[in-house]
Order: structure tokens, then C-alpha cells, then sequence
């Protein structure tokens, strides 16, 4: 088991490419064996610069972030690509986008490509991309590109996972600041105007300059934390003083506009470690993995230890208001209590569901 | 104690202004006090037709949900208003919005106005609006408007919490179906199109039709759901079959339009009671809650269970990447375990923080 495990990080670290698809597979799975790996790997991460690119569907973001793919492998950078899509539960589309996107960057060995589809929840989702990340970024891949349709709680998810944050605006879009999506100033390191050469792109740059002038009157947005200790210091500065979200042009198909995005990347990350927000924002990140991971592991460890039909029963007397919600909590705590077995249960997290057959891609 | 949270409770119950306004400010403040008070009006809840109102700002939103307050009056019905703020952390502005309401609403008994801030995080702001919402139910307000400015998270709560959900757009913001945000088909479940008057609102119908009819061509939106046992049930028909939100065109200033709207969630209401799906939205809305409350308990209960020096000690070995997250789970289930104290903490959800001075408003 063990030695599946290591062997299994030791392909990861070399760059396996079919090791790096089984495991992602695994992970998406919710299979539990891929944990030891993971545990393994762990030490091996914090190299990569994560790199989120969100915006509505249409706005050209895949031509784009396989453009920018192309423009840092020109620049010798390994490139990893993570396509999440949190609107398909199934995994077909996301497949049959792989091939296509395949085809364009086939044969190059410093490009990684795995679309990420939602088994389940948006939770086990948003974990199953980070441990993704993390296996890539073990693996070497220097730019690891996630790639997400903006909608909601995904894309704030992508944000708090990414070390840049790119926003993806076309024409059309944007040619007023109301159509602008509140709460985007507050994840946005570097805006980007796509298919700027259709008619109202000066428009949309307009709209997003005179967002940005009144976000700045406002103070600046509000983030909100979690819960663990340290979680005040990560409350504060939402962007870090000396750095304003360049809007940038571009038109993926053509390639125009896209090495200055590399190069806003590049600038935002030296900023990033300059100014010691690098490693003010790793550890919110980690910090909100790992609350995320505890919360999980104890509701998991509580489920496990209520008989399903005493539960049931709770939730039925909460339903039919029967049972005040806050006395059925204390009563669940308390059967819990009683049901003993209150030792830790490992890797509750993940260890969800039966190991699944895993099918070859 | 008893005492004095059975007082409270009899008095909300006669519909005393004071009392709710006194207790939703325990609530937004996690004042313990008000726990005995939830849990005995509990069983009188359940009444009330829950209206979420949602839209990006400068749509009218505000304007409109006064002038739907002020038909629902003409019509009898006893009306509360919850105003929420994701955006700013302290009531300042709220209150100020109160003001300028109160303003115009003023001395009828029919209506009660509250503006909700968020004081610490976004899941804290979304349970004390649960709690006030619950609190003008049990008062006797027969249609509880629930306002929120449409921002990610924000909308995607406010939707569960609701019965009916209006999404409100404005002319110049929606002119292609692109600037309609993604996801908002799974939410709305009547659209209005506000500001009619102004040019391109015919645009703005148009292109929620289209995106209409996309959405059913895709066979609709997909939702994920909870972890708890009737999650399954839950997960099931995003809208009920026979339902298609309606567009509808308001001018709220004029008040042209708005009695439409009240017609609409009547007719929405009515058709949830008739095809069942009311139940489903119920025990759906009920179990996400009780599942969020579970959730903060456990983590509380843990935190609580865990000296904070060895806490840090693990958090920081997990960000230096000494110890791999998982690891540093079953550590801190361990240490959780061998501290003793299984027993159930009642009401630590809510009982976070010791007792703040009340403010009179």
C-alpha cells in the first residue's frame, strides 16, 4: 500500500504524465488512495505560481488561456492547464473540450491539460481542483492556469485558491459599469478586455477604469474569513497597497495583447513577493483549504457515529417544526457523544465513498 | 432567564416592534440571549411567504421593494422588510437606509424595516438573516421581502433561503444575453425588468427570453446540494415542472408594473403549494440551514477542545509545508479526542462571543 503510494510521488515528481492523469482521476473519485500520495507530495509544493482566469461564458476564455499557454511555453515555462467547470456534473463536455484543446497544444511535453467536472457538490469540487494544483505543482509545472466559468461562489472559490487572479470581460459585456459583476474589483489582479478588436472594447475598458476609480472612493472592498486562529491576519488588506488591476486588451485568436498579459502576471507575482503579500495570501490559502478539510473530516466523523434513521427522524422533527433546530443540534452532539468511537477517523475528507473502478483515459 | 425569554417570545408573538427589533439586534451581534428566545418561537414559524429580491445595485431595487411593500399593504397583507448588505461591515449605512425608508413607510403597524450588516463574515450575515427572517414570521408579517445586493455568494443564499425569488435587471446592463450572469436561471424565479421606461429595455426582455430558452435547451441549471441524509431528495428539480419565471417590465418610481409583481408571487406561491414543491423547498431550506449550524458547532466545538498555541503550532507547519494538511487533520483530531470534553456544548453556533452592550435604536 505504502509502496503504491511512494512509488506512484515518485512518478508525480518526475513528471509522469500517465501517474499525474490516474491520480487526478483518483481525486475526483474521492478514491482514498490517493491520499497517501498527496500526504507524500505535500512537502513538494509551493513552487508553482497559481494562475485563476475567470469570466462569463463567451468571452473567448479558453482561446485565451491556451494562447497564454502557447506564450509561456515560448518562454520556457511549464505550463499546467486545470479547466474546471462547476455547471456540469458529468464529465463529457469537459473530455470532449480536452481533445479539442489537445489538438491545438498536442506533443509538448511542458503542457498539462485536465478538465476538472463536478461529482458532486461544489465543495468536493473546489477540493478535488486544489489537490489537482497541487499535484501539478509537485510535478514542476512553474504556471499552473485554472480555468473557470464565472458564476458565483466558483469564481470567488478560484480567487481564494489563485496567487493572480485574471478577470475576462469581452465587448458587449460591460459598456456600462452597472453590468459589471459587483464584488470582481475584489478579486481581479489584472482585468482583461478579450476580442478587443469588436466594436465598444474602449467602452468596457472605460466602464472597468471608472469601476476601479469608484471602488477606491469606497475604501475598497470588504473580504470576509474564516474561522481558525490566524484568520485575522487574513482578513486584512484585500489588495496590497502599490498595485492596481491593469486592464489589459487582447484578441485571443490572433494572439494580440497576449504577452502583455504574461508579462502583468510576471510583475503581479514579483509585487506579490515584494511587498510580503506572497506570503500573506499562501496562508489564507492553505489556511482556507485546510478549515475547509477540518469541517469536512468533522461532519463526516459525526455522520458516521449518528444512526441515519435517528438522524432522519431529527430532521423530520426540525421540517415539520416539531424540534427547534438549536435543540436538535444539542441532540445530535449529544448522540454522538454517547455513540462513543471518539477517536480520530484518517482522511474522513476524502474517504467518502467506496473505492470506484478507475476508468483509463 | 427563562423568564425573561419567554417574556420576549409572547411579546414578538403579539407582533411588539420593540421586542423584534431588540432581539434581531442580539442576533446580528451572536448574542447568546436570544438562542432560548429562537428556539421557543421555533414551533410558530412556518407562516410566512419568504420573497428574495436580488439584482445588481443601481437596478432600483430598494425603490421597487418599497413600492411591492406598499401594494402588498393595499391588499392587506401584514409586510416585513429585510435589507441586506454583504458589502459593508457595519451598519452605518444601513441604518441611514432604514432612515430614508422609514421615511416613506412610517407609522403603519403593517410593516416592519430592518437593514442587516454583516459584522464579521458572510455565513454569520446569511444565519443572522435566517434568524431575523424567522423572527418576522413568527410576528405575524405574512410576506417577508428579503433584499440583497446581487453578489455572488450573497444571491446564490439568498436564493435557498427564499420562496420565490425575484431577480431584478435594469436596462443598458442586460442588452446581450453574455451580460446576464451565469446562474441566474437557476435562481430567478420571476425576472423583472426594472427602469421600463428607460431606452433598451425591450433588449434586456429579449435577452432574458433567449437565455431562456438556451436554459432549456440545456435541460436546465444543475444543483448541488448538502451532505446530510435527505440531501438526495433535495438535489432533485431545480424549478418545478410547469413553472417558467415570467419577465416583467416595472417602472417603480411611477409605481407602474408593481401590481403585476404581487400578482406574480401570488400566482408562484400558489403553484409551489399545488405542485408539492413547497415541502421540497422547505425541508431543502430547513436542512441547509440545520446542516450550516451543525457544521459551526462541530468546528466551534473543536476550536474550543484545542489550545490555541497548538493550533497555531500545526496551522504554521502546514503553511511552511512540515506537516502535509492531512496529517495535520488527524493531529488535530487526536489532540481534539484526547482533551476530553465529548460532552455536547449547547448553542455554541451562536454563543461565539460574550455578551455586547446592546444598542437602542
Amino acid at each position: 500500500m505504502v509502496t503504491e503510494a511512494s512509488r506512484l510521488a515518485e512518478l508525480v515528481l518526475e513528471g509522469d504524465r500517465r501517474a499525474l492523469a490516474r491520480l487526478i482521476t483518483r481525486i475526483e473519485n474521492e478514491n482514498p488512495s490517493a491520499l497517501p500520495v498527496m500526504a507524500a507530495l505535500y512537502s513538494r509544493t509551493g513552487r508553482g505560481h497559481i494562475v485563476g482566469v475567470t469570466g462569463a461564458p463567451g468571452c473567448g476564455k479558453s482561446t485565451l488561456v491556451n494562447e497564454l499557454a502557447k506564450q509561456l511555453r515560448r518562454e520556457g515555462r511549464m505550463v499546467g492547464i486545470v479547466a474546471v467547470d462547476p455547471t456540469s456534473p458529468f464529465s463529457g463536455g469537459a473530455l470532449l473540450g480536452d481533445r479539442i484543446r489537445m489538438r491545438d497544444l498536442a506533443g509538448d511535453e511542458g503542457i498539462f491539460i485536465r478538465s476538472m467536472a463536478s461529482r458532486g457538490s461544489l465543495g468536493g469540487l473546489a477540493r478535488a481542483t486544489g489537490d489537482a494544483v497541487k499535484l501539478l505543482d509537485a510535478a514542476g509545472f512553474e504556471v499552473i492556469l485554472v480555468e473557470t466559468v464565472g458564476a458565483g461562489q466558483a469564481e470567488v472559490d478560484i480567487a481564494k485558491a489563485s496567487h493572480t487572479t485574471l478577470v475576462i470581460q469581452a465587448p458587449g459585456m460591460g459598456d456600462d459599469i452597472q453590468a459589471i459583476k459587483a464584488g470582481i474589483l475584489e478579486i481581479a489582479d489584472i482585468f482583461v478586455v478579450n476580442k478587443a478588436d469588436l466594436p465598444g472594447a474602449e467602452n468596457t475598458v472605460r466602464a472597468l477604469q471608472m469601476m476601479q476609480r469608484l471602488g477606491r472612493d469606497n475604501n475598497g472592498p470588504y473580504r470576509h474569513h474564516g474561522r481558525l486562529m490566524r484568520a485575522n491576519r487574513v482578513g486584512q488588506a484585500a489588495e496590497p497597497p502599490g498595485w492596481e488591476a491593469p486592464i489589459l486588451q487582447t484578441v485571443s485568436i490572433s494572439g494580440e495583447g497576449i504577452a502583455e498579459v504574461v508579462a502583468a502576471i510576471q510583475s503581479h507575482r514579483a509585487h506579490l513577493h515584494q511587498s510580503g503579500e506572497f506570503q500573506i495570501r499562501e496562508a489564507a490559502r492553505i489556511e482556507a483549504e485546510f478549515e475547509s478539510m477540518l469541517r469536512d473530516t468533522l461532519l463526516n466523523d459525526l455522520l458516521a457515529r449518528i444512526p441515519t434513521i435517528e438522524l432522519d427522524a431529527i430532521l423530520s422533527q426540525v421540517v415539520a417544526r416539531e424540534m427547534d433546530p438549536y435543540s436538535a443540534v444539542d441532540r445530535i452532539m449529544t448522540i454522538a457523544a454517547a455513540e462513543g468511537e471518539t477517536g480520530p477517523r484518517p482522511h474522513r475528507a476524502h474517504a467518502l465513498e467506496a473505492e470506484k473502478p478507475e476508468v483509463r483515459r
